[in-house]
């Protein structure tokens, strides 16, 4: 990828995007000691970072891809976030679920306008009905986290960032399938100003860690996590870029992760997902390293389910 | 009170408020039928719009006063913005608090500083403690809520979003002691065009819509509100502004607030207390009256036990 290349996907993305506000917070910064500017995901269309790789990944279809449609497989955020883009750019999608997701996310997906296919609930059974809608319908898959396009959209958050926060010293990202730190990294990597990506990762799933160590994709052995956003998998795309670009990956414990959710909480006044809780949870736990630094933070998400808080 | 003092008040008080963000919904705005406008003062400083007033009534003191310090009685937002804004100010702060208060709200305020002197739960002892710290130490009593300066002071969250948004035809406020609906209302027709304001009351402490029937101050009977910050009853300053300038008064059952406190939340992903959602409940309510209308809604206040949620 090139710079010019995450320029032109926000500029391809501006009308089906909010560019949502950067905010701080004088008792965060205390705690912390350190610069804080939290970059709210959670205030994107559909209430999460995921609208950006999605509306990137269809508006980069052909004409003709654009009229058999889209499908993915997923129980959370990209689920939403492709229907309400496709649904935006006048595109039909399909959303393969397993048959035993929430109500909730169900209903949500919907509301945006994505038609459900549900599947038994194993990887194997929705990676089986994906390809069958594939080829079915011709409608063109687009991975949540391990696909360029995407990878590039959720770059845009990062950019957005560093247009307004030019001299960051760190940007924090969550680490789940890996398409949101994947873009970050780039996006520092062009356009901060030594400008270090760091991820934050739950013991729970600590796939990418481990896969930096080892220099291979390793794969989560638990994932009995509250940061559910963050069970998925690292990917043959998203990894080098990875390797390549991010600096580190700091684990936190589950209390670690809703400690850190509830003070941004209570303190900021603003709701965020468990997920989105951990980059920042993981900069409080070493946060004599980053003493007085301009930190960047991406807030990913704020889809929460109201009737089952960890308070 | 002239127009000059409403925007005299507001520079002197700028250094220790924050201008808060005006945030939009399309999806509430769908919901409703109306162009909504929320303007954020769970993002103020201390959480809530209280700040505004007791800043404003501290800085009105004089030296002599200053030095001998401020008294209030409150165990809600006014307790913990009095102590922070007499902090921001260098004054010392006297919180007569009922012994009863809940220790989340007694630790908020000595986080900010404030003095707590605790009494007998009774509004008689409350204000009998409160004389005696008057007398005692010479500190000055501001009252919550039914007091000009404090009224005035409330009333610059109105006048910003006016500032922003000069064209709006209502604003929704809480009524609650009578002080931010006054001040809203003094500031609307000042700076409004044509600008109505409404205000929003849980049925079960109707005190102001009562009072505005029968033209002097009623008293509750009925407490049993989850909208605990508007338990408090006007005062014979408010009173006479909110019967000249309010237009009316829309009251709501507790499952409205409820609904309407999770609407904010699931959609805006920000956090509102109960009483703040008062209002947005009243005008879903009545919102054949308001389509296409140009509406402002203070949203008062995001101070909430996350141990203790409706949801």
């Amino acid at each position: 990828m090139t710079s010019q290349e995450l320029k032109q996907c926000h500029d391809r993305i501006k009308p089906y995007i909010h560019r949502t506000a950067v905010l701080t917070s004088s008792l965060l910064n205390e705690i912390s000691g350190a610069d804080l500017f939290f970059k709210c995901e959670n205030f994107q269309r559909m209430g999460a970072f995921k609208m950006r790789g999605a509306a990137n990944g269809i508006s980069q279809l052909t004409a003709l891809q654009k009229e058999k449609g889209v499908v993915t497989h997923s129980s959370g955020n990209f689920a939403q976030a492709l229907s309400l883009a496709a649904k935006s750019l006048g595109v039909k999608a399909y959303i393969v679920m397993p048959s035993n997701a929430p109500q909730v996310k169900k209903d949500a997906v919907k509301g945006y306008g994505g038609q459900i296919i549900e599947c038994p609930p194993t990887l194997q059974d929705r990676e089986e009905t994906a390809t069958k809608i594939q080829n079915e319908r011709g409608a063109t898959f687009i991975h949540p986290s391990d696909d360029l396009d995407v990878i590039i959209g959720q770059g845009t958050a990062a950019l957005e960032l560093l247009e307004d926060h030019p001299d960051l010293d760190y940007i924090f990202t969550p680490v789940g399938g890996g398409g949101l730190i994947a873009g970050t990294a780039l996006a520092a990597h062009y356009y901060g100003n030594n400008c270090k990506v760091i991820g934050g990762e739950p013991f729970e799933v600590d796939d990418a860690y481990r896969s930096l160590l080892s220099g291979k994709i390793e794969t989560n052995t638990t994932t009995d996590t509250i940061a559910d956003g963050l069970k998925t998998q690292l990917g043959v795309i998203n990894f080098p870029i990875i390797q390549k670009h991010v600096s580190e990956i700091i684990r936190v414990e589950e209390q670690e992760i809703i400690d850190a959710m509830g003070l941004i909480w209570e303190r900021m006044k603003i709701i965020i997902e468990p997920s989105c809780a951990v980059p920042f949870a993981a900069l409080l736990k070493e946060k004599e390293k980053f003493k007085h630094k301009k930190m960047g933070i991406i807030l990913s998400g704020g889809n929460v389910d109201l009737g089952n808080l960890p308070f």
